[in-house]
């Protein structure tokens, strides 16, 4: 009833017909390159394997748990689209979902999350420890495919990645609880711990295809823009998504005083009581029944929810940009497509 | 007091002897190269930089907190074993040291540890959140520097190392509080959690010197017998240790359940009311005051001290032996003085 009351006429409005279409960017994808995605979907099975049974239990739970493999999506479709008809990018598709996936089973043991994508995290069923090491061993595992396929390029295009992630991850750590947290922090944080990958994701798709380097930064661009478009839409959803449909518990973001886009600039924009609320709710975590209620209202006061919506919508622009150098094709539609669904989805 | 009564006669006697030499091999490698290290130093200062402040500052705790270097002067040392004259090396033994680094923070998290070389724990400073992302930090610059020194070779020796260190954490994970653990299984853990990385440092120094394969590989038997004889020692002091000593508490092993050599054969060798005991103290967690010194009574009367000491004796042999192939020099004397003094502080 929280997100009833949150959710403005335009927003149901639009509802029903976003959901006609949803995942449908997505699944038209998965469709356009369906033979690549069974080879990758095989190999991540096939390269988690050890010995040490906890670890392809662990992490099969997490890898398998419904994942839409966006991320590996990103490499086979942008790798075709640049004309490539071999077969490495299998294995690097693998690698940045196993980047991904060890991401995940971190962020678990960060976040102290409840759910991810509906089912209880590693890290409630097997505890800190597990997840922390089998994350080590996707780590590893990655970089262990990547050596095999003896690209360098791919392996200085991942291992920066994996370091901005980081220390995404640790700046965001920082600012959580900080009022004081800019937009330009903000994007930051998002930058690195979300958009990083996808950016690389997709410049791998030029790397293998021997493609000049305008268009692999051209595809970078398109993976960077969709990537934050696509974690401002995550932020935004905290706010206003119907628990069910999406697996994801709102006001997670609000409980852990999270400083994500919507608050940072309803902050902006408070007036001194307001400013009061928020350091007591996020700052010093001391919630109360209704607070969540009551920052959903702040942030729809200062118009902060349609602000988020629209800055993902300008990123999605600049990933359309990005594509229009690469000739029409029912690939870079599909791409487009996905794009403009991942903004959609916010409505 | 406890220590005491669990210091035999012959053990005592041979103590001053051994503080007299104590680190004496290890100083004298860490002359040997002092340049290079100097050049390592320095570079691991410069390369764990970040403008997320809390990076340097949380892996500057544990980096700089009064380590040996003892992998990375095995990388150094082998290099210039192997006739090695350039300046590679420092970059892949700072990689070397921020893998280990790296697996610290990472086992922090998961082992509560209250000290670490007599200093807090960056975990319990910073929490378990920050632990883990730097760690990711550091382990993903770690790659980032082999892919600047751009070979595959290097790369391929500390992947699968990272990999086979993080098997041997879960597996460790798996086999405590497990009293049904064998001798087998424990050698396994110590092997894939500590020897693999001695194995790798060594193995890189043949590598960069363009040595061929049976060096290599030598050196890697010489790094895989010392890691397992350092860890079995390791393992013997945590029952036998001075703390003030060694900043390092006596009996964190036992009181966490972990299954040790010393431990593992006495329970091979139990009574039924000894087996009992095992399973209440390590199984059950159920410790109660004086359970150590039962313990140390126990391993003592089964002769598991000894015999702990005894193996990690064979593996020093195996490490002399590896050595043995390579012409006789200062730098080799000294490799084997490191050998000798890893077992030789156990007494």
């Amino acid at each position: 009833m929280v997100l009833a009351a949150s959710r403005t006429a335009l927003q149901a409005e639009r509802e029903s017909a976003a959901n006609a279409q949803a995942h449908n960017g997505l699944e038209r994808l998965q469709a356009l390159v369906a033979d690549d995605l069974a080879c990758v979907n095989r190999l991540i099975v096939d390269k988690m394997q050890s010995e040490v049974a906890l670890i392809p239990q662990l992490a099969g739970h997490i890898v398998a748990a419904g994942g839409k493999r966006l991320r590996p999506l990103l490499t086979l479709a942008t790798a075709r689209l640049c004309g490539y008809a071999g077969t490495r990018h299998h294995a690097l598709a693998a690698c940045v979902e196993f980047i991904h996936t060890a991401t995940l089973l971190h962020d678990d043991v960060v976040d102290e999350s409840a759910l991810r994508r509906g089912r209880a995290t590693a890290n409630a069923i097997w505890g800190n420890k597990a997840s922390v090491l089998v994350g080590d061993f996707l780590f590893s595992r990655a970089f262990q495919l990547m050596v095999e396929d003896g690209s360098l390029e791919v392996l200085a295009i991942l291992s920066n990645a994996s370091a901005v992630i980081a220390e995404g991850e640790v700046q965001q750590l920082l600012t959580a609880n900080d009022i004081e947290t800019t937009v330009a922090d903000y994007l930051k944080v998002i930058g690195a711990k979300t958009a990083a990958l996808f950016d690389a994701a997709c410049r791998i798709g030029a790397v293998v295809a021997e493609r000049p380097a305008a268009e692999a930064e051209a595809l970078g661009t398109f993976g960077q823009s969709l990537g934050m478009a696509f974690q401002l839409i995550d932020d935004l959803l905290d706010y206003t998504a119907r628990e069910t449909e999406l697996g994801k518990t709102v006001g997670d973001d609000f409980r852990e005083g999270k400083l994500t886009l919507p608050v940072v600039l309803a902050i902006e924009r408070a007036q001194p009581a307001e400013r009061a609320f928020w350091q007591r709710a996020l700052e010093d975590l001391d919630q109360r029944d209704g607070d969540l209620e009551q920052a959903i209202l702040l942030c729809e006061r200062h118009g902060t929810l349609a602000e988020t919506l629209a800055l993902a919508g300008r990123y999605r622009d600049q990933a359309l940009e990005a594509l229009a150098r690469f000739p029409a094709s029912p690939l870079r539609e599909t791409l487009e497509e996905v794009a403009r669904f991942t903004v959609d989805r916010g409505y």
